[in-house]
């Protein structure tokens, strides 16, 4: 058996891998791509895909409004097209990498992707409804069921009215130029830019603006941050800031060490933060001793990662430890070390990746 | 922590779900699909996806022929296609169901997938370069590079002649009628309709035939069926009939166990073999004691999973061990516990479903 590296979690179980078999990481040579392809963006399906008659489907807006709307997928599309690119991060990216985690989907640092996101301006939609003044919330349902904490649910989440009147929050029925698939929410999902991936409820149904603030599940106990089980908590919200590399070299089958030859390497990824533009990325080949800054590419829309590319000249042959690490334009940063919570969420410990130079 | 259940294997590496996390599943609702949508289908990739650029790529197809061929993507699209409807599992489906398995991919029942190819028939191009009389076997070479067993190298497969002139052999620029995508090996992949993922190469480069059995690593070591270390073995080829079913009524997360109502249930799902047409499926609901014949679908191809059905009563509330299992024309059956082998390999023991059905 191979040994983990020292600090590093070893052991998985069943229920983590059942998890980590169904839904999908981006593998990390997939930062080359500005648009991630479909079918390497990440997938986290909380319960089943469930299988939608586009025929029958309709999706009802109702609770505090004036006029409620039931419309159909053909009413969507004869309305005004918008186009978002998006980077998208599971809020349990980076679970995997602390200790004393809650049994759920183990991810590494894969749960992310960026995709060119087609459909309806919500706040549109909203418009027409007529959103009631005692509306303080609009709940999003799904059409995925499932039983957690002992309750037998759909997947729901709810925003703060003025988040979701904010123009770029779309109800997409096509990704990067083609229809939706179902593993991504056929026929209708939210697409909040900035936020983490639970709040992008996938096969929608139902939105309804309510006067209470929302407290189902996926925001009272799951999609929450808590310090410890006595901390009231809150739930997640925007992304954290995040540097990745592409792994440079090739892998070695299969622990996924790196291998590469001596000389200059160019080292690329991407960067993305939901609070503001990314200002910054570093590198560090020593373990985080000295830092060097990379050289960023130009943003691709607001709510998409940078790339970024350094030009690494390896003093020679060895093992070094490469990381990498961002800072966005508000001034939030990465951690050296994970900050533990309940869930295992927002991990945004800075990426490790040890790397054998040869020859 | 949620306890395996009896009789499974409880706890995996770092190295496992770091493959776990790259690799693909198809999640098991899918098989509600005929054709797997792309993003769906299983993908195991064992080294990186390599970076390719179409205009300087080219088909090279050499060794033992009269007329070596240097081929465009555009001669190869400009050729007559066929489509081939296939279905295609990981030969390490199952792996993570055996005791004192190698560290490798863990796949428990969901690497399988369902396309349709299109491309042109390898016999063609056999046909223009001349394949020579001392040519034995073709050798495919993949454009993913890594280290494995300490021997840098190109991921390499072999396949004897005869196989490789059958009319449903492709070299694939197609999947479900879209430009393949990155992942299943843009812009040109071998299709071998029958035989495990493995033989299928991806991003291929070169075709060469050769006067002696290939004794490449991905031959001699990996993708090898061994009973033990001592054991000669043999390079792994066909698919194995297996079974599986769209697991009924809804999963808790996050342990995935079913929950259904009382009444009848449609259970129902698909199966295949490598040998031959699938002629049977059972289902038991009680761990494998009885057994009942499932309806079966008409085949949609040839080389394509067929799907079936069964109307099941639950005698009344409580857990039941659901399990389905194959027959193929050709008399190969399931085996009810995994048949241990050195490289974990083919592992087509019948899927177990635990579900409860209450209230």
């Amino acid at each position: 058996m191979t040994e983990a590296p020292a600090g590093e979690v070893a052991e998985f179980s069943l229920v983590e891998l059942q998890q980590a078999a169904r839904n999908h990481g981006m593998p990390l040579e997939a930062l080359r791509y500005e648009l991630t392809p479909v079918g390497l963006h990440y997938l986290l399906i909380h319960y089943d895909i469930p299988a939608v008659d586009p025929a029958s489907w309709r999706l009802e807006v109702g609770g505090e409004v004036a006029r409620p709307l039931s419309l159909t997928l053909d009413d969507l599309r004869a309305r005004p097209v918008r186009h978002v690119t998006v980077t998208m991060e599971c809020a349990g990216n980076g679970r995997a990498r602390m200790e004393r985690r809650p049994l759920s989907q183990p991810w590494l640092h894969e749960a992310v992707g960026t995709a060119r996101w087609g459909g309806v301006p919500l706040a549109d939609l909203l418009t027409d409804a007529g959103v009631g003044e005692r509306a303080r919330e609009l709940v999003f349902t799904g059409l995925d069921r499932g039983l957690e904490g002992g309750e037998e649910q759909e997947f729901e989440r709810s925003l703060p009215v003025e988040e979701a009147l904010a123009q770029d929050v779309l109800l997409a029925y096509e990704i990067n130029d083609q229809p939706l698939p179902p593993q991504h929410g056929f026929p209708l999902r939210l697409v909040v830019p900035g936020w983490y991936g639970m709040t992008n409820v996938k096969w929608l149904s139902r939105i309804t603006a309510v006067a209470d603030p929302f407290s189902g599940y996926q925001h009272r106990r799951a999609y929450r941050f808590w310090l410890d089980e006595d901390d009231e908590g809150r739930p997640l919200g925007r992304m954290q800031p995040r540097a990745l590399m592409v792994p440079p070299g090739v892998p070695e089958f299969p622990s996924r060490r790196r291998l590469l030859p001596q000389g200059p390497t160019l080292l690329e990824g991407r960067a993305w933060s939901g609070f503001a533009e990314i200002a910054e990325v570093e590198v560090s080949d020593d373990g985080g001793e000295n830092w060097r800054a990379a050289d960023l590419d130009p943003p691709i829309s607001p709510w998409a990662w940078r790339g970024w590319r350094y030009e690494w000249k390896p003093p020679g042959e060895g093992t070094y430890e490469l990381r990498c690490r961002a800072t966005d334009a508000a001034g939030n940063e990465q951690p050296d070390e994970p900050a533990w919570n309940v869930g295992g969420y927002a991990n945004n410990a800075v990426q490790r990746l040890s790397v054998t130079v040869a020859g």
